[in-house]
């Protein structure tokens, strides 16, 4: 596993936010703004406050509230607007009338997001590769809604195996919620349909259609899609706590709940050494948590009750 | 400043659960438990998770959800009592009759934490010994509760001076909430009144008295202790949050509010270089932010709405 949900917004996010909030400050850009309800605009909060720019949040109602005091504390302006396509449609308007820096896509149909932040994508390639005493594992299982962060990992790798540091590059894996990368391989294009996943508690994974840039990732490495369903995710969110003390998003665990699929559907062997990317940290949107938990145990002062309340 | 809010899970406590959870495993241990509102309980949970052993927190109804959520998915036993000194009785009834490993104090009144956990501590000295180009700062500010933080920080400038590698130990500067750090300097015993602080943001750093331990690192180090007041922690809160991209615990952020009181009195300049630690992360409390802010804006989608949403 590769922890990312210790960096210093708690996501992955941070590597993409560090590289695209230097790139609009050299660009001499006053003002960043980012569509999100989530990690990306929280990380990106940090990097414009430190870099000393204004940053504007375009997001939805149902931004978890730890997230958006996050974002607001560190001087975003945060603004939820209707639907998830309004906050493209405003982003680009400011991007286009107000000279606002983007930081995620504010294109339709989706193109990806800012390409100078998925670069910072890559240092976890980098990192994956020192850390295994420099070679690239047989398989990368990423968490994927839009497949920035998948796509700029395979780049990584590929830029690996370009400067002879590598063989091969490792197959990548896309732990996803909609099935559209499933059936973007099996058509060989990006898919628009309709998602049946209307709402998850990995909600960060929630895509309106799939990209041509995740697709490929996938494509290149001979990758595959997986398919994760809400309760293998939550499941693999209390097994990481309770076997390792990590406490991971549920977006986050998206590619160890999806191995954990493939090894039973014994599928896992084929791979050989296969890192995934624990991409957020949970204390982001402990509501979602909570609904797997019951309420708060109360007992009187003596240990008899005490033990009597605990399980 | 030191920036501890950036540990496993978020906070200086971390230090001393590494070190507590391994002397609990070693000991031959199956149960660790703490008297825990906060950041102890959470990084316990996960150290024995990790660990294999289990975990019981003692609490009360005050605790924050999100902490609460985090113990409970690493698979700790969370049950409130009524009172803080209740959880101090209990705790040690479940010490003697059922061989729980205390990982705080237990006793009345408090005589600081196992001190084995405090000893985690002294790696915060080895750090900003090894940071500073192998030498000492002037003085170490620290937010306090009880002073094991204090103490632990202390004793491995204390020890770093025993083995030659600084010349001065720094000057200790405790930041606390209560005002009994300051009576006890002026006694010269630890002060056992009641404090007129009886909730703050800073939750975990209200204390029901001092300890000898405090008192002896603010002695030996010819130190001071700061009483710091609720708006100026807020406020800290937000400066830190708005310049540097960081977001801290209200509890955290304590030392840094001290320093600027210090500064603002002209009696910052004594001390040369000064060392803030910042010992949480602000995501564990967003309740106590999100006093600090106005709710949710929302907007039409179009620019012109958003623009006009934005202070």
């Amino acid at each position: 596993m590769k922890d990312e949900s210790r960096n210093p917004t708690g996501s992955f996010k941070d590597r993409f936010c560090a590289v695209a909030v230097s790139k609009a400050a050299r660009a001499g850009a006053r003002t960043v703004a980012v569509a999100s309800t989530g990690n990306q605009g929280a990380s990106l909060a940090a990097y414009a406050a430190a870099a000393g720019l204004g940053c504007v949040v375009l997001t939805l109602e149902t931004l978890p509230e730890p997230l958006r005091v996050a974002m607001e504390i560190m001087g975003a302006h945060v603004v939820a607007v209707p639907t998830p396509a309004d906050r493209w449609k405003v982003l680009r308007e400011g991007v286009e009338r107000e000279g606002w820096f983007p930081v995620s896509n504010y294109l339709a149909p989706p193109a990806g997001s800012n390409y100078y932040g998925i670069e910072g994508y890559k240092t976890i390639a980098y990192e994956i590769w020192e850390q295994l005493g420099r070679r690239a594992p047989r398989a990368v299982a990423v968490p994927t809604c839009y497949g920035d962060g998948l796509y700029g990992i395979w780049k990584g790798f590929r830029e690996l195996k370009a400067m002879g540091l590598i063989e091969e590059p490792p197959r990548m894996i896309a732990a996803e919620i909609s099935g559209w990368l499933t059936r973007s391989l099996e058509e060989g294009k990006p898919w628009e349909g309709e998602s049946a996943v209307r709402s998850s508690a990995a909600f960060n994974l929630l895509a309106s259609r799939s990209t041509w840039q995740a697709l490929a990732a996938l494509r290149e490495s001979r990758g595959e899609a997986v398919q994760v369903g809400e309760d293998a995710i939550l499941s693999m969110q209390q097994t990481l706590a309770r076997r390792e003390g990590i406490y991971g998003e549920a977006s986050g665990v998206a590619a160890l709940a999806a191995l954990g699929d493939l090894a039973r559907k014994g599928q896992a062997g084929e791979a050989g050494e296969v890192v995934a990317v624990l991409t957020s940290a949970g204390m982001k949107d402990p509501a979602a948590t909570a609904r797997t938990l019951p309420p708060l145990r109360r007992a009187e002062p003596t240990l008899k009750a005490v033990m009597g309340a605990i399980p």
